[in-house]
């Protein structure tokens, strides 16, 4: 890691609710097999041209990409990667003939031979679907200009798995919904999302579990529709998602159960010596609510977002530059927590 | 209540772990049949006899005393009664004929009509059972000028409940054991006591559930041993058990694992909007510990003892001047408990 300012470490639209938006792409080259079928060199082959198409030269993209190879990585630094969001757990699962195009800001990445040989994928802070598909589409360009890609008339972009077929595009925007979940709303709210064909999952997609009410809201249909409808479509439903979430806290925060909740997490992020990832995220999601709804003040959204991200366990490891046990792990979030939330106070 | 400092206010002996010393004797007059058996003009002429014992004259008894008939009290009064260890619960459950007579700083109380015709009862701060013991036996004394005990030569002061016959002396002293119980060590000390005809109970005496790791001592036989035996035999008992309390605070109080429950009850007690009375015992436990070992500073053992005792339920209802529903009192218990807490810092 740098000191340049970390994508989740700047405001973003709707920050209140939106924690960050997403967009990747998916896309392969024409001359090769896809990964799970291609052999050893032509992996290779296919790491060095996407790299090169990147790096060479002295273009800007150049100087602010690092190229890592996975399998340079320590596990901690590869469970890291994972757990910002950088890339996807699948991909680090087995780590030969891998690699990945990071940007500075961490905000765009390019995985090489994951499902795909490459995803494209740019990260913002906020709501911000719009900024972020067009982001991806000037690196898909870019690319494009030195990489051939499998492209049928028919079916768009050929990807691996049938269900990217098309524009090979998925956007998602991850939400913070802690009133709706603590009204009851969220499983009637996801049944009626899943029949305008988009999704709500935990934070970490498919099968993940639900921490701190931070849900993934991705689009589900590539074929058939542009990538702008599919954008166009998402940011309207997140919209609205947004505008329950805040009637629900509306609602919620002039209760005293909920000013209680929120004053003991707060309570507890100040004093505890010890604090466990899942407890972590439970009582950070009652310091985000507690800051939107005005009952706290102190520290901001952005600095909530960097130290939720510098505490996940493998990250943490990584910052110690060393593996690290449960218990230590538990001991330094703490510790770290401790001193940002000194600063929080009732407002 | 009036402004006259109360004896749980004062700091005691051994106030680390002894909360409070009470010693009680139960006596009876000779020419009346025992409460259960005795009329309703009987019970009023012996309440009449022992009121005048202590209010008749100019003696300074007279003037330290209040005479409280008990149906004149509500339901909240006579509940924060045996809240404050003042009264029995068993005084309590039919206020008829009943009548208490209470010292100013509530240390010195006695029961009219409970199961025997009086009860005294002395508590005192800290551990400090022969002045206790001493107390009552003046208080003893002083009313035998006046009335006619019931005693017989071979059983020796007549009660109702042959346990105690005998000197009729109860004598207890309240533990704040919660190293021991941390350990798992209570079912085996328990146990140990009981061959020593002690017995260790919850806080509110027979049946009574242990919360925040108070626990109730008392001896147990009052036939065939003096009073001064059974005090010297409760004392050197209490003494050993302090003394094991203490050092396995010191052993666990170097662990991160007892740090961490002493500072987030730390937190959670300065920033909760709703406390129940369940809830505040636990927590106040881990306070007392705390500043015991030395991990907390700037509130004293009597602060929190003064605060434990206000913040009983009925004793709530009745500061309040009128009936509390639950959430009422777990609204003003918190903020109460806040305005105290404050003051708490790590050492």
């Amino acid at each position: 890691m740098n000191d340049v300012l970390k994508w989740y470490e700047k405001a973003g639209e709707c920050g209140d609710v939106v924690y960050s938006t997403r967009v990747r792409l998916a896309r392969n080259l024409r001359q090769y097999p896809f990964p799970n079928r291609a052999s050893e060199s032509q992996k290779q082959e296919i790491e060095t041209k996407i790299r090169d198409a990147i790096l060479a030269g002295n273009s800007v993209a150049a100087s602010q990409f690092s190229f890592v190879p996975l399998e340079i990585l320590s596990d901690e630094g590869a469970v890291s990667l994972v757990e910002r969001h950088i890339v996807s757990p699948e991909f680090i699962a087995d780590r030969r003939n891998k690699a990945l195009l990071l940007s500075d800001d961490e905000s765009t990445s390019i995985m090489i031979n994951e499902e795909d040989h490459l995803r494209i994928q740019v990260m913002k802070e906020g709501l911000s679907l719009k900024e972020a598909a067009e982001a991806a589409d000037r690196w898909d360009t870019l690319l494009g200009e030195t990489l051939d890609f499998a492209f049928d008339p028919d079916f768009g972009y050929l990807t691996q798995c049938p269900t990217n077929l098309g524009t090979g595009m998925r956007a998602s925007v991850m939400l913070h919904l802690p009133a709706l979940a603590e009204s009851g709303a969220m499983s009637r709210i996801s049944a009626n999302l899943s029949k305008l064909g988009l999704t709500l999952r935990g934070s970490y997609g498919e099968g993940s579990q639900v921490t701190g009410a931070m849900y993934q809201l991705s689009n589900q249909i590539t074929l058939g529709l542009s990538e702008t409808e599919a954008i166009d479509n998402l940011s309207a439903i997140a919209v609205q998602l947004i505008e329950q979430e805040r009637k629900a806290r509306k609602e919620l925060s002039g209760g005293i159960v909920l000013q209680d909740k929120i004053e003991r997490a707060a309570g507890v992020l100040k004093s505890a010596k010890m604090l466990s990832s899942g407890e972590f995220a439970e009582l950070l999601s009652y310091i985000r609510l507690g800051l939107s709804v005005g009952l706290l003040q102190g520290v901001t959204q952005e600095e909530l977002n960097g130290l939720f991200v510098r505490m996940q366990p493998a990250t943490l490891s990584v910052s110690a530059e060393k593996p690290l046990e449960t218990t230590e792990r538990d001991i330094l979030r703490a510790k770290e927590t401790r001193r940002i939330c000194a600063k929080l106070t009732e407002a």
